[in-house]
């Protein structure tokens, strides 16, 4: 299928009343600081914590009733795999969740919480799109990817049409919409909306320091790696490289990358914590991260920056307020 | 001035682009722990982090233009001190603030960053109504009090509205509608609101056990203070009895009144990081925490929790997440 306006409309209409339609708040310390105009978009109200419960309900929402009594399965490092978890339940079917041993405890306990069945495997030696495809064909199970689809691109692109109307009802129109990066879905669905409905709203894509194979491959004008065996503290957003799904429409859409590094994103969630009253996680602090520490100029422009999860344990939560 | 529907509604209109429409939240953990339906209304996303903004701007938006070049003072353990020092500064007009000099660090920074001239005074040995009464008296301020005022009730009575509005769209009527409480001027304000436009609706006002003077109020049918030098982690709701004005519109509204200990305040704390990813502060999570210890039977009712504000710091939080 292709993947347009008309397709992200479509996944809109099926979350309606399954996720939750997250307000767009303003966010004054952080237009201070700016120089700008800045609203933030806390997906981190979402259901599961993070905006991942979009895509994973826009793909859930069309099984079959014969795909729906077999069940799913996912890999993912832990946002992906509660939403997958979280949606199988809603539905009626059964999840199988490939997760990183290393994962953080919050997000697997929640992930069986959420009633699935969890695989654990070592996230340095062992391959999980290759474990989540041998468990999809054993079992006769959907695999649903965690940005490499187009309707879970298409539920994620769904922020894009609330920025689009919330904006309209304030009477303003974005200059920039920041938004965190790891395998591009959720940059993509938003940009590919929005370059339909406010083609003037540029979209950047934020990853870590440490992953910004984004950067590189928007640069370079093709995908490229990052090397292997780096660890950032933004555990939602270690994707090897730019989905081969996610690169093409961020290309189309002219979206930007930057990065930003672990102790801007700690400092960005401490930011929240004091400012917003938002419990954010590392990986969904990097877009506010890259306003506060100036790695994007936003002076004079309105801003929306996405904070697009909220699931770390206590540890390192009180590990970035004490930093 | 009387204090009915009109007065909040009129209020209402004041706050409008000043104050921020907090949305109301679905809060799926909690409704399993209570068996009921339970929806947040998340004042810590309020400006100034609590609902305390809606009250003072309610009545610095009437201030005259000759009052307005003098300047106002408020006594305030927190949350009203930066209410009132934001909503001083939007006006164009200036604030002097008592302060308890134990009233969180933060809330006392807070106040002084709003551009307020921050008063403290010994919680133990002076009266603060006196000094603010003094110093409004020498300069020549309007005194803002924190509950016993029709505007600043009003101003708190406009949250009852926009729960009542946004319950409409979503095609449902709360039973239940649990509030922090202190002076009273959020559950008088709030209950005020019901009582006209969906008497159905009970209010439930959640006291610190250790000021549990609504309680006996209530009880007795008449204002009762509590024992002096009571302390409890809940900064934000120690005021010594119901207000002169709060307490015969609860008595009208029939609220009724409960009360939590400060562990109970501290585990809603943590749910409400866990499972909301908000930030609360003690005093603004007893509401939440009376629904989750069983305080209040809400089987099988839709229930609203405000949580009504999220100024704390660190240690208090990490207290909370390690209880």
């Amino acid at each position: 299928m292709s993947l347009g306006l008309e397709e992200i409309r479509a996944a809109s209409l099926r979350l309606r009343g399954r996720a939750v339609r997250t307000p767009l708040i303003e966010a004054p310390a952080a237009s201070r600081v700016a120089g700008a105009w800045v609203l933030a978009k806390p997906e981190v109200l979402q259901r599961t914590g993070s905006f991942k419960f979009r895509g994973a309900m826009s793909r859930l929402s069309l099984l079959t009733e014969a795909e729906r009594r077999r069940g799913v399965v996912a890999y993912s490092s832990g946002n992906h795999a509660q939403a997958v978890a979280c949606a199988a339940r809603d539905m009626g079917t059964s999840a199988v969740i490939v997760m990183p041993s290393d994962a953080p405890r919050l997000k697997i306990e929640n992930t069986r919480n959420h009633g699935a069945e969890v695989v654990l495997y070592d996230r340095v030696k062992e391959d999980r799109v290759a474990i989540g495809q041998r468990i999809a064909t054993e079992r006769g199970l959907v695999l649903v990817p965690p940005f490499d689809d187009p309707h879970v691109i298409a539920g994620q692109g769904t922020i894009g049409l609330e920025l689009v109307a919330d904006a309209a009802q304030q009477g303003l129109a974005f200059d920039l919409v920041l938004a965190p990066c790891s395998g591009g879905g959720l940059a993509a669905g938003i940009a590919t909306a929005l370059a339909a409905l406010s083609p003037r709203t540029r979209v950047i894509a934020v990853e870590p320091e440490t992953h910004d194979d984004l950067a590189r491959s928007l640069a370079s004008g093709a995908r490229v790696s990052n090397p292997e065996g780096r660890v950032s503290i933004c555990d939602a957003l270690m994707a090897a490289q730019p989905g081969a799904l996610t690169f093409p429409l961020l290309q189309a859409a002219r979206a930007a990358a930057v990065s930003v590094s672990d102790a801007e994103a700690m400092a960005a969630m401490a930011h929240a914590f004091y400012e917003m009253k938002l419990v954010v996680e590392p990986g969904g602090a990097v877009a506010l991260a890259a306003l506060l520490s100036g790695k994007i100029d936003a002076r004079d422009k309105t801003v929306c920056v996405i904070l697009s999860g909220g699931n770390v344990d206590a540890d390192m939560f009180e590990r970035a307020l004490a930093s």
